[in-house]
């Protein structure tokens, strides 16, 4: 047990996971300027998201809701946590979602994409997605997978996900 | 994030992950008693693997070979990982091998799943995949998944995996 137990003990499962305040503006965001301020769209790995307000996101796109408790431990334990901001001078708002677990060396699984129905069909989605992959990417992640429902396949196709390679089949099991 | 920060900070990744010396006689093995002791298979979830070992294992099933570091570091970081033994007296012998990564709430998902050659057909990666599904449900761990090659999809339907429900598509983005 010596040897796992001091790897573990000197490993804090927050610093290895690849979060960070960074965050970058959308090429072509900010247009349309209200009469407020320009809204711009920044992404960011920060976890400091407020549970109510990704409810309130996940309400937005018809998803059940889940236990709070359970979605917090999800977001704790998931490796990367990508988030999407509309700000507006000093007032930001989640606008767009996604989470991927991951055991920090080969395999990640991006789950929970959701991008606010009032910010669809403006690049935005792929816009997340490019930001995980480059994320993932950038932590040696090469094996990138997901379980996507069949009305998106066609938009993880064209970000350059492939369906079923050499005939891999995504298989799910459900408690009775 | 003062609050996320409290949350990691009394979290080690060691305390959380359903790792036990918990083990257990499959029921029929044991039989064909050798002249030295009767062999005995169980199962463990303790990560004391050696790599070693566990590379010969994979080498086994013409597996391509993979970076002990990187190995090292997935073992680490997956929440659960599951060996087969066979015990012979004192002698122990690594005979398969799983692991899940997962968020620890809602998802998990299923990896290098390996029975050595000389142990295949004897209803044992059956026997190892069911200590996982329940090791998984005993963490309340309600959708697990896999990437099932072809030839293997059959196996895993048999112990209630479904293929693509819904239409929910497998997919995986590689690096070019």
């Amino acid at each position: 047990m010596g040897f796992w137990k001091s790897l573990f003990s000197s490993t804090d499962a927050s610093i290895e996971k690849p979060t960070s305040t960074e965050s970058y503006v959308v090429p072509g965001s900010g247009e349309g300027a209200s009469d407020r301020a320009t809204p711009r769209i920044f992404f960011s790995t920060e976890r400091e998201i407020d549970l109510y307000e990704l409810e309130e996101l996940c309400d937005a796109v018809g998803w059940s809701r889940r236990p709070l408790r359970k979605v917090k431990k999800a977001i704790q334990h998931s490796f990367l946590v990508a988030s999407m901001w509309e700000q507006r001078g000093v007032q930001r708002r989640l606008v767009g979602f996604a989470r991927a677990t991951s055991d920090h060396a080969f395999n990640a699984t991006i789950w929970d994409v959701v991008v606010h129905p009032d910010f669809q069909g403006k690049g935005l989605g792929k816009a997340l997605m490019k930001f995980m992959i480059k994320k993932l990417r950038s932590e040696d992640i090469s094996n990138i997978t997901l379980f996507a429902d069949p009305h998106v396949v066609n938009f993880y196709r064209n970000l350059g996900f492939m369906q079923d390679p050499e005939g891999i089949k995504g298989m799910f099991w459900y408690p009775d």
